[in-house]
């Protein structure tokens, strides 16, 4: 923050205000927490996918590695933010109002929970790339260039999940019709 | 559907099974009818927002021109679903089951709302992207392939908005910084 409060200045000009870098260092943090939370919701949707996967060993397979993947890229946000001395603290209401916006992307309830869940993982990889891409800038932004490389890290974990998802998409469609033409179970 | 019980046939295989074409069709129509409600949420996420932003005007721009597509969208999906005599009911269950998983994707409670509905929009643009990519793979199992074209023209227009939102992104954050270290509102 800095005071425009000097001597001498006019009384409209006493009050606080930001410079650039201030506003964008809050835009950062707020945008590593909201990351930090994001990642722990990743895995609060994959598990339980993963736990109940029976017929698309491709799928339990992408969704085991990435599981692993953010557990690591949650250290390296825990890493940035506690190099710029800032601590996870406030996350619990980040993950209320995430909650609020990608919470039920599973859909254990449906025929066709293989297909939904699909969907809704390509969806949430692509919220996580914008989600990247937006720290990134702030990051620039903020002049915490040294936050990048860790940053670029998840970013292209994130794409490269998001790319398999996608290259996958029609064999799990193929292998569902399959099972749901055959006497096996097609949704998980 | 085919029936195997036949004349002599062994009393195990008395049964209904489905084809795989049959099983392709079903997924098909499923898909046909998700994808029209889907798009119709899309309409109900998008128009609030533009509805509410002061600041953005390329994100206004967009958000015009996509509502503009998926209203053409909805009509191909229409046009789809009558040339194979299905109708568009059973809509409202899918409604409400695609409102469990996407709903709330809009945060006009939030301090940084246009943040928050950019990642929202780009992930909901690749659900889209993943739905319309799965339908196509029915569509070419069920041999119904005259469907194809009018289906990757609603592709293209998801691929489309779906990139020009992740190129303005960094535009978009760079711009809300800079409104927070003004005295303008900076969510909307």
């Amino acid at each position: 923050m800095v005071l425009l409060a000097q001597a001498g200045a006019p009384a409209t000009f006493t009050k606080e205000v930001k410079t650039m870098t201030d506003a964008a260092y809050d835009v950062f943090i707020d945008g590593l927490r909201n990351a930090h939370a994001m990642e722990n919701q990743a895995l609060s949707i994959m598990q339980p996918q993963l736990n109940r996967l029976e017929h698309y060993p491709q799928v339990s397979a992408l969704l085991d590695r990435h599981i692993r993947e953010t557990e690591v890229q949650i250290q390296r946000l825990d890493q940035i933010l506690e190099s710029v001395n800032e601590s996870a603290s406030g996350l619990k209401d980040t993950m209320l109002s995430l909650s609020g916006s990608m919470a039920a992307v599973t859909h254990s309830m449906t025929t066709d929970e293989i297909l939904k869940n699909s969907l809704a993982n390509f969806a949430f990889e692509h919220f996580e790339i914008a989600a990247y891409t937006a720290l990134m800038t702030a990051a620039e932004q903020a002049n915490m260039t040294q936050a990048l490389p860790l940053l670029k890290q998840n970013l292209d974990e994130e794409l490269a999940m998001a790319s398999d998802i996608h290259d996958g998409l029609p064999d799990v469609v193929r292998q569902y019709i399959a099972l749901s033409a055959s006497d096996q179970r097609a949704d998980i």
